[in-house]
């Protein structure tokens, strides 16, 4: 932990995948009282073998979220790359990555998802906690509109290759319950934080459990979305204010706080002042991206501070 | 460690399975320098399907060896019973234990056995060394006599099971090459430990690698035999006496120093010292058993101590 005086502020982010990754690298630079809540919705590669084959959650996004949050010694660092490192075979274990199975290992050993994920965070020191965003696996649909027809696709593995625009994605179960873990944690929270990462498939479908939906618009933590730096499949031709329309209009009670803005997707700077403002919220151009269109973690952790101390 | 005074005595241990994990155990409470050297001949199960699919030593017997050598702390604990986890599940993970995974991922990761071995040890921080008795996967034949007529019969997890009298074991490659960390090991080692363990397949191998039995016989350290507390499969028909008359055949060139008996299986007594004679050794008869017919670690730790002050 650097000396910077945010060791102890509690912030809950919400997310999966590679955007929730780089949330937390930057946030592991800013506090140790970190929590993740992470989508199980995933249905290909490992993860949905895995959750076929298991009946478990599917482990991948919870395990991209334990390698971020493992520390930065060479023990840790180690530990991250072996996590992540997925298997080339010609058999049944290709694809398969370690992270994941140690997790389902795990999971098959102690039985509750949450005190196994506990358990796999003791095992590795990981600096935080991950949780999942729902008790039970959940399926994925997006609504898309073709030739002014409403069309409806199942499956998260096949939504973020659409290609096409998203208008509405929902869950199956519908109203999945949360695990009170992470109740308690948006509870407790200072910061709850949204984005950035694929807009349809992890960062909206945590707008779709209504026990976390209502947790964050009842907490008196702040509220911070974080928008992508590049479109891509799920959102291809949509400019940021446009991003901020798609999670308001999943959420339309829960209030913002912040919408964190890299000046290099602003674009039309009014349209998307008024769309942060329907939202509530205050607008935070700063740049978050450093070479390439990717969240870079101290670029990312400076803007976050930045947000810290502006709200 | 505790402090008894032999932390710094430099011990190899031969062995594979339960026999070798049998013996780190014990010798974890004596000394803090400890090299295993294991058995790569296995081609049932989880390490069958491995070694099969991806074209590396068969893990088993070296994550068997490396849950011996996790310490004793909670996070040791848990570490070894998640090493040791095997899934059971109704597709292609079944049978499949986490540890040989974790290992496959490293030497994936990484190419190098022994290298990736010595990072597997970092990452549970382990006590000691695992090393692999040959640089290239084997394979056991066994020659038995069936009826007069001897037959032969390949495959380790075969020749465990076959419950009929074995002559002698070979390998396949014949020859294979050593590793040389593992010769080193021996070369500046004040004790090296043969047995307990399944006879043939994980005790009798390593004598038919030549470079190993070569770097035995002609170290200065000593050496000792510890033999099994009862028949099993491999060694129905045979007293300890047997025992130790079909190790000397295997390697005649090698004496020892002590060979190490439990009470309950000395048998024909004048017939066991004579057998232990021929091997230039002393016998030592020192209770190493508990309740079963299992070498206990604090017994058997008791019975290495000993062994260590006598000869």
């Amino acid at each position: 932990m650097r000396d910077i005086g945010y060791a102890g502020r509690r912030v809950v982010a919400f997310g999966g995948g590679h955007g929730l990754y780089a949330t937390l690298s930057a946030l592991r630079i800013l506090t140790r009282n970190i929590t993740a809540i992470v989508t199980v919705a995933d249905d290909g590669g490992s993860s949905g073998r895995l959750r076929n084959e298991m009946e478990i959650l599917p482990p991948g996004d919870l395990r991209m979220a334990l390698s971020a949050l493992c520390d930065d010694s060479q023990w840790g660092l180690t530990w991250r790359s072996v996590l992540q490192h997925r298997f080339t075979t010609s058999g049944e274990l290709n694809g398969h990555s370690l992270g994941n199975l140690l997790i389902a290992a795990i999971w098959q050993e102690i039985g509750d998802p949450v005190a196994g994920l506990d358990l796999v965070g003791q095992l590795l020191t990981t600096h935080g906690r991950v949780l999942p965003m729902s008790a039970v696996p959940l399926s994925l649909t997006a609504h898309i509109e073709r030739d002014g027809v409403v069309e409806t696709v199942h499956g998260q593995s096949v939504i973020a290759k659409l290609g096409e625009a998203i208008s509405q994605v929902s869950l199956s179960p519908a109203n999945p319950p949360a695990r009170p873990e992470a109740l308690r944690a948006i509870d407790e929270a200072d910061w709850v934080i949204f984005g950035p990462g694929s807009w349809y498939t992890s960062v909206i479908p945590h707008l779709l459990v209504p026990e976390l939906r209502g947790a964050v618009a009842h907490t008196a933590a702040k509220r911070m979305l974080v928008v992508n730096l590049a479109p891509d499949l799920e959102t291809r031709a949509m400019s940021s204010a446009d991003l901020v329309r798609s999670f308001h209009a999943h959420a339309p009670d829960m209030a913002l706080d912040i919408v964190l803005v890299d000046p290099s997707v602003v674009g039309d700077h009014a349209d998307l002042r008024e769309a942060v403002r329907r939202c509530g919220a205050e607008l935070l151009v700063w740049p978050v991206k450093r070479d390439v269109a990717k969240h870079d973690p101290l670029t990312l952790a400076a803007a976050l501070r930045e947000a810290f101390e502006t709200a």
